[in-house]
């Protein structure tokens, strides 16, 4: 290997607990990008950086050399000010969907670059994709255009972004380094810059159906975000909000955008509502438009009329029915009381194992499968009542499923107390 | 990925400092041997594994999934007390030329499997081809008809003795992962348990030129050796050794084999000679030979016999002259004084600079070239006396080489406190 360093230097020196120089980064991260340092040393990399941890500097310069490894977009054609939302990944997190439109309707331009979902987390794009002719791939063009006419785009990114991200997102996923930190802080922020926005709301999900279990590793992420936002001249701001119960009612494709089409239409199960207005009202000041009012463009049908809008510009149909499951299996309350709680994690491998998620990259996943709750936490149920239904294209699948979904609901003779959706604000 | 496991579920217990069950170690090791676990995935396991620790449970049962990787010889069909040595890689150690037909010379059979140079450390297999007509490679049968009729045997390791650990070790060396001692420990123990000896005598090298800087590295790693070693019916017993000066005075292949022969001619270095007997005692002591006289051996001729038996069984000439470098530079000393010390790792680099040693595994290695001292530490020294000569075959390689070598030695006005060869004895 020629050049100023050799990956097996740089990893010693993580692996130490000593802190990498911006060339050994910047050299590390474009030689993985050329496939001159192997995926082999870069799991090793990878590895030491999770357990022995990165500087706020060294994860500065890290995102700098993911955005460097590719382009970056230049939305100054757009009048709009521009502002983006990120999620960290939930069971039931259709937010985006109503979200985008949303902003939009209220003035700013959403450059909404989304990815598939892999595990018990749904993908936007899946989701998107349960809409008959609506198509996730645009030009670079075809993306400025939509965000100048609509306002507003969901799409999956181009590959011209932050292409060490992806290639490091693939090798972390198969070697068990995702819950890193500092590497997690970075692919997100490498792609968000990179795609051009000029702020950032960010979702950061908190437990069991979440990457991050507890408040303090969520914490520490968002803040690492957020300072990376700022490093870059992207305004950026961060809500922990609940995922120890799904949100909203759906879980699957289908039935999320069907929840999703409520929420736009004013009406919606609470929480989606309640974290939808939250993330608006954060992202439109961030674009510097705090007097808009989202909630009355749910009230008066613009932030519909903006979805629809979305969803023909990219060659979907808003009206085009969704399809219905050939199985269904409703699941009732045995006894009297109160839906203590429900486990978004356990709901989301049952929605995943319906069909509603993929194990593989490569796997299709299924539009209409999918968990859907009768009741919600705090919710009284009467025995024989309907808890929750599940959904999938095969009969075979259901067992699986059941099995999981009946770890995850507990009920109790008293009413759970209330637990709040947006746990804290960092920014 | 079929089976019980999955390489991230291992990957990510020990990340998370947990210990990994039998089942979870045999599934990997195996499975990475076939190939169904990736370089990248077993290169993070590496890392956590170097980073998290291993219990002596993991690492007995890691060992034992290395050695069934693959075949175990069977040493029964030869009659006397099989004893093997190892060291753990120094600067001018060329230990195992004189010791190997010097131990068969006392009674023992020696089964010794050695290795190549790679770095600033030599090779005992490179060292023994400078002698015209020497091969490393035998087949077992060879190998144990060699052991059977002449007692001594030093060759290359086949391919089919702990096939995971070959397989492992390359891995490690380009993922900064060599330094783990659960790794460095089963890599030695699982290689010298296939080859089947009865018991074996470690040297576990401390200081600048080993790879354990410090004494409490070499005896963790010593204890875990000795602890394997005895969990497989392998009588193991370890010495500490110094290793912050180079042993001897010659440093390269060609000059180590010269000064080994004067040991078997009952001259050499002081410290070779009383190092070869050390490890000579312990070896005969752990094969049931303790009346074995190895001194009497050097002095008599007999051990001398045994390495001509031993050359020649190999296809070499005993009696060819070793061919001499084109370029000599002798350095001398600027003042008078003492030599207070002379640094094993900055001379062994000066002799791999010279073209002793090889940079990539497919690299050759000069026979000529290497260092040879003319002071130790302790020696008295007068202005413009030589101190060590640089020996190479081509001009060009000189100048880096007298760089480095120029700090490795150290005068003093007075005579420095003389260390102990042998540190510690562990079993």
């Amino acid at each position: 290997m020629s050049g100023a360093f050799t990956a097996v230097d740089v990893i010693r020196v993580k692996r130490d607990g000593g802190v990498l120089s911006d060339a050994q980064i910047d050299w590390v991260v474009d030689a993985y990008t050329r496939g001159v340092v192997a995926d082999e040393q870069m799991s090793a990399l990878a590895m030491a950086i999770l357990l022995r941890g990165m500087t706020a500097p060294e994860i500065a310069r890290w995102t700098a050399a993911m955005i460097a490894s590719g382009e970056r977009l230049d939305l100054s054609a757009v009048d709009r000010p521009t502002v983006d939302k990120h999620s960290t990944g939930g069971v039931g997190d259709k937010i985006t969907l109503p979200l985008t439109p949303l902003v939009a309707a209220c003035g700013a331009a959403v450059p909404q670059l989304s990815g598939r979902g892999l595990g018990h987390t749904g993908g936007t794009l899946d989701k998107l994709e349960s809409i008959p002719g609506w198509r996730a791939a645009l030009s670079n063009d075809e993306f400025i255009g939509q965000l100048r006419d609509v306002g507003a785009v969901i799409c999956a990114a181009g590959t011209g972004l932050a292409p060490a991200d992806r290639k490091l997102y693939a090798l972390r996923d198969v070697t068990g380094t995702v819950e890193a930190i500092p590497l997690i802080a970075s692919s997100i922020m490498s792609k968000k810059i990179a795609e051009g926005t000029g702020s950032l709301v960010l979702d950061v999900k908190v437990g069991s159906g979440a990457f991050m279990k507890s408040v303090e590793h969520a914490r520490e992420l968002a803040r690492t975000m957020v300072e990376l936002g700022g490093a870059h001249g992207v305004r950026t701001v961060a809500l922990l909000t609940d995922m120890s119960t799904p949100l909203g009612l759906a879980i699957g494709n289908g039935v999320e955008v069907t929840e999703s089409v409520e929420v736009l239409a004013g009406g919606g199960p609470a929480d989606v509502v309640e974290l939808t207005l939250a993330l608006a009202r954060e992202m439109l000041d961030a674009a510097g438009l705090p007097d808009a009012d989202p909630a009355a463009a749910l009230r008066d049908g613009r932030a519909m009329d903006s979805w629809r809008a979305m969803i023909r510009a990219q060659g979907g149909d808003p009206d085009a029915p969704m399809p219905t499951a050939n199985e269904v299996e409703v699941v009732t309350a045995p006894a009297d009381g109160f839906v203590a709680s429900v486990d978004a994690y356990a709901m989301g491998v049952a929605a995943w194992r319906l069909g509603a998620g993929r194990a593989r990259k490569e796997d299709p996943v299924s539009v209409p499968a999918g968990v859907v709750l009768h009741k919600r936490p705090g919710d009284p149920v009467r025995a024989g009542e309907p808890l929750y239904e599940l959904r999938a294209e095969r009969a075979d699948l259901l067992p699986a499923a059941l099995a999981e979904a009946a770890t995850a609901v507990r009920l109790s003779a008293a009413a759970p107390a209330a637990t709040p959706l947006v746990i804290e604000r960092i920014g």
